[in-house]
């Protein structure tokens, strides 16, 4: 029926065969998984508390842990993989965890970063000094943001449709919209992430003018995904229809499974959420503990096509089976 | 970059050469717009008030107009076009106007209807009696509504996404999830619509499994439309960030331009927009009669993509560049 037949410069930007991007999602990354994505010839990337199941004791513990985590990463693997990075914003003052891995990112030869945030120009042109390569992720993605990461000096941006899971755009416009917007607006290339966890969607973005694809979901249901059995179980047992929008409390939503955490805290606005539900935003509880009640389970609206546990290896295979690799 | 050779059963139960309809929207179609449409080689649908200015005294005022509609649009084209129904709900009892326009559609032999609202079995079955040809839209699309249009008689199913216009479907989830889900719980096929008013668009559509689009505000920025100048250029100026989201007050939202009567209207709740504000949903007010700041213009996310007024030709032939017409 159909012949797409892709090409994108980001596999020679990142060093990488496939233009696929594991998410750097909170708690449930590891340096199995990700040596896993960049051995399938994607780029896996460690996100915050990757491979722990402890709250660390401030930033050094923070940044130290992350330093065993990125060397056990590189036993794994030989390929590009990357680590994620909420930027301090520069005029806001100290922030000592930012400040305490970015030292550790440098010593540790990390070439590529993804940041996510808003579009700080004085954040990404200091981390472009130390020579990284930027993948940007705005938290809610606009024209005059992507603009501004891209005089900035970021490398390749990542363009998020609603269709996402945890936390969305604060605004609800579509995948199908945003990365065609974003595609206009900046000559760097884009990815697109929202809702995509099969080879529909990721020929459907690069339709869209997308040139490689970032996915959070479609990688928690993984062999090699530290999440709990039970939280991988619940996303290939739950389609898009039975999840919930919930507040973060910092704009935007998380979409969840359908637990009690988050039955109950549907109705309630940002204030609430803020200061009475610290358990929603603790991805660890559900994600990484497996106790689905009590935290919440969030997800993409791809969860619909998810329904089975693969290796990292097969998932990038299906999804990449259009994507015709030139160098790598 | 890409070869896209797109194949698809709609064509054939139409009888058109691209698998593309203008949308039934309120007030903002005419025989004009549709024989255009229709000519280009898609197939273009009379909307509810389709060529009035004026609202109708009665059922069989309104069905005697859209005889006339009917009849005009027959002498300006002889390919195949649809008339848009809102089926009375059988088990609901009388509905006057739904009979009165019936009556006029089996006498004037139309050969397909575009019919939106819910699922319901009994309305589709009765009016598969009739011969006609029916393409259904579920208002809020669900994997169960399609099933059950489907096993009805309905031939072709459209996936709406949240990317949409007005009305949208009530709960946010983007035509990228949404097309795929309702083709994956079909066998007829699926057409795909919200936020596609560029090849890019219709190409995504059909990665994503659609055989067809489905797009209503792309041709309100046509030279054949019938809506006012003002309303036409206000798509053209605006893009997708100065969208703002109003209740429908019976489920969704209405995405629109930012002018008082919505800047306004966009903190109200379902039955605040019910109570005060007829002026919200009679869309002759600003879409035809062009009073912008009375009404409200209501659009897609698409109209990012929309940066010109255009014959319908030209945007049919520019929509499906890239797609092989076999018969027709």
């Amino acid at each position: 029926m159909e012949l797409i037949n892709i090409m994108s410069r980001i596999t020679d930007i990142l060093g990488i065969k496939y233009p696929i991007i594991q998410a750097p999602m909170s708690w449930v990354t590891s340096a199995e998984l990700v040596a896993a994505v960049s051995n399938a010839g994607g780029m896996g990337t460690l996100g915050p508390n990757a491979g722990q199941n402890t709250i660390a004791n401030g930033p050094d513990d923070s940044a130290e842990r992350l330093r065993t985590e990125i060397r056990k990463t590189k036993e794994l693997t030989n390929k590009p993989f990357g680590v994620n990075y909420f930027p301090p914003a520069v005029d806001a003052g100290e922030n000592p965890y930012g400040e305490a891995l970015l030292k550790v990112l440098v010593e540790e030869k990390v070439k590529v970063l993804v940041v996510v945030g808003e579009a700080n120009e004085k954040d990404i042109k200091r981390l472009k000094e130390f020579g990284f390569t930027i993948v940007f992720r705005e938290l809610h993605p606009t024209v005059l943001g992507a603009k501004k990461a891209e005089r900035a000096g970021a490398d390749i941006i990542v363009a998020t449709g609603f269709d996402e899971g945890g936390s969305t755009p604060d605004i609800p416009v579509g995948t199908m919209t945003v990365v065609p917007m974003i595609v206009d607006a900046v000559n760097v290339p884009v990815m697109a992430t929202g809702g995509i966890s099969d080879k529909r969607g990721v020929n459907a973005a690069f339709a869209l003018g997308a040139e490689g694809v970032y996915l959070g979901t479609r990688f928690i249901a993984s062999v090699e995904s530290p999440a709990h059995e039970s939280a991988k179980q619940d996303i290939v047992k739950h389609g898009t229809e039975d999840l919930i929008l919930l507040r973060t409390g910092y704009g935007g939503y998380w979409r969840a499974t359908p637990h009690s955490t988050a039955l109950e805290a549907q109705y309630l606005n940002d204030n609430q959420v803020n200061s009475t539900l610290s358990k929603i935003g603790n991805l660890k509880t559900a994600m990484l503990d497996g106790r689905l009640e009590e935290g919440i389970n969030t997800v993409s609206s791809g969860i619909q096509f998810i329904r089975e546990i693969k290796t990292c290896e097969d998932i990038v295979n299906e999804l990449m089976a259009d994507f015709i690799s030139v160098n790598y």
